[in-house]
């Protein structure tokens, strides 16, 4: 408590929560999300992935959508689906219903005041075509953007600042602008998805493990009772912790509101 | 001159361009506004139309668009697709393009930090949907982003601050946002379309009218000289102009960088 209390020095406190595509295509769950954030007294950011609906939208204008081991395969038209509902219908829903909600938002891409630059993935093995890796997140222009009470709110569209737009890891935009603005303020991190946290059993939403160090996590890893999915979670978790971020929680949406006693914390 | 330079004062002066659906139609045409418009010194913005694609969208997805008198009905379905196309898809590009032309670009819908707030159009003898009728522009938001460089990029999704997004006519957009931001600065508004000014003659591009007072304005829709889709833009003009605003054009993109001998003004 006291060393990371001397850790945190003076900064002030940020809290990032990232909300996933299960959440947003769940509408109660989705509200009880953003009544959650909405209430959070101080500086705060929003990151939302996309659920469900850009597949449906392709589908409907005849894209067939192409996933790599759970990863979207970008192509030229799929981007235009997920710049559309992304940036376009998910963003600005969730950013009125904040606003209704008394909460300052201000929807962003990457692209909007240059806040995040990426390269487009080069072509290996898998071709993930406009698909963006960070360059660099700049947190003088998020910080700008959070004074006067806004809260920002990104999705998974970023730029590689040559005027073309990319679609980019929203799990990963969350980590690194945690990652960047750590200097400036306190930053608590916050994955939230469809369960309430990292579990010893999948199927039992009760076995929640309440905290998790890299060398637990190498354990579970290797004894392979943590889900593929939640791989990238935790990695991308611990690479915050050690690039400055303060705290790193795991979660269901009561760990917005840290209403609930579960929900996992990286340690 | 004189007069005009009293009027204005000290304020600082503020470009506020509109580019309409034709525009963002014509790539070669969009490339140089954009080009125009990132070369503008100090304070702008941009507010952009919709084009055809999301017509185009709408009829893929098996959505029919209604037209009233050349308004677009906005149902719920159709509401789905003006925001994903402008709030999204047109609106990100163009950040996108600009931020590569080193143009501080930030797109924005009504929601985003409330710049706009609307009322939904009430159901009168024609029932338009979601179609919002400006309330409110917070200018001192719009204010606090133009800070430090910063070319806010509007689209015509606006919000009505009870959580619902609307569909606002972009010209509507220009103006009122042009007529909030005069008391603060000297406004001056283009609005830029596919012709090089209002015309004498609908289909002689050299019969631009110079400068069209509200005197002439009133003879020449008596004699029917002004082409209906002209009327509401010039009405809109006179009337930012009577409300404060400093200077109104209409031209085409010459018109952005005044490179034009062409187009006319409002006065």
């Amino acid at each position: 408590m006291n060393s990371n209390k001397m850790k945190n020095g003076n900064r002030e406190k940020l809290q990032i929560i990232k909300i996933g595509g299960a959440l947003i295509d769940d509408e109660a769950k989705l509200t009880k999300a953003l009544k959650a954030f909405a209430a959070i007294n101080g500086k705060k950011i929003l990151i939302h992935g996309g659920g469900k609906l850009a597949t449906e939208i392709s589908g409907k204008l005849g894209i067939k959508s192409k996933m790599y081991h759970g990863r979207r395969i970008t192509t030229r038209d799929e981007l235009v689906v997920v710049t559309m509902v992304y940036a376009g219908l998910i963003n600005k829903q969730i950013v009125a219903r904040l606003q209704a909600l008394g909460c300052n938002a201000l929807g962003l891409t990457g692209a909007d005041a240059n806040v995040i630059e990426c390269d487009k993935r080069p072509v290996g093995e898998i071709d993930y075509g406009f698909a963006g890796d960070i360059r660099k997140v700049n947190h003088k222009e998020i910080e700008l953007l959070m004074n006067n009470g806004r809260a920002p709110v990104f999705c998974a569209i970023t730029h590689n600042l040559k005027g073309q737009l990319l679609n980019t890891n929203a799990d990963t935009i969350a980590s690194e602008v945690a990652i960047a603005l750590s200097e400036q303020y306190c930053t608590e991190l916050v994955f939230c998805f469809d369960k309430p946290g990292v579990l010893m059993h999948i199927n039992h939403p009760d076995s929640v493990i309440p905290s998790i160090n890299q060398h637990q996590f190498q354990q579970l890893k290797e004894e392979k009772i943590i889900h593929a999915g939640m791989l990238p979670k935790l990695e991308k978790g611990f690479d915050a912790l050690r690039q400055g971020v303060s705290k790193v929680i795991i979660g269901d949406i009561n760990a917005i509101s840290k209403k609930s006693t579960l929900s996992t914390i990286l340690i």
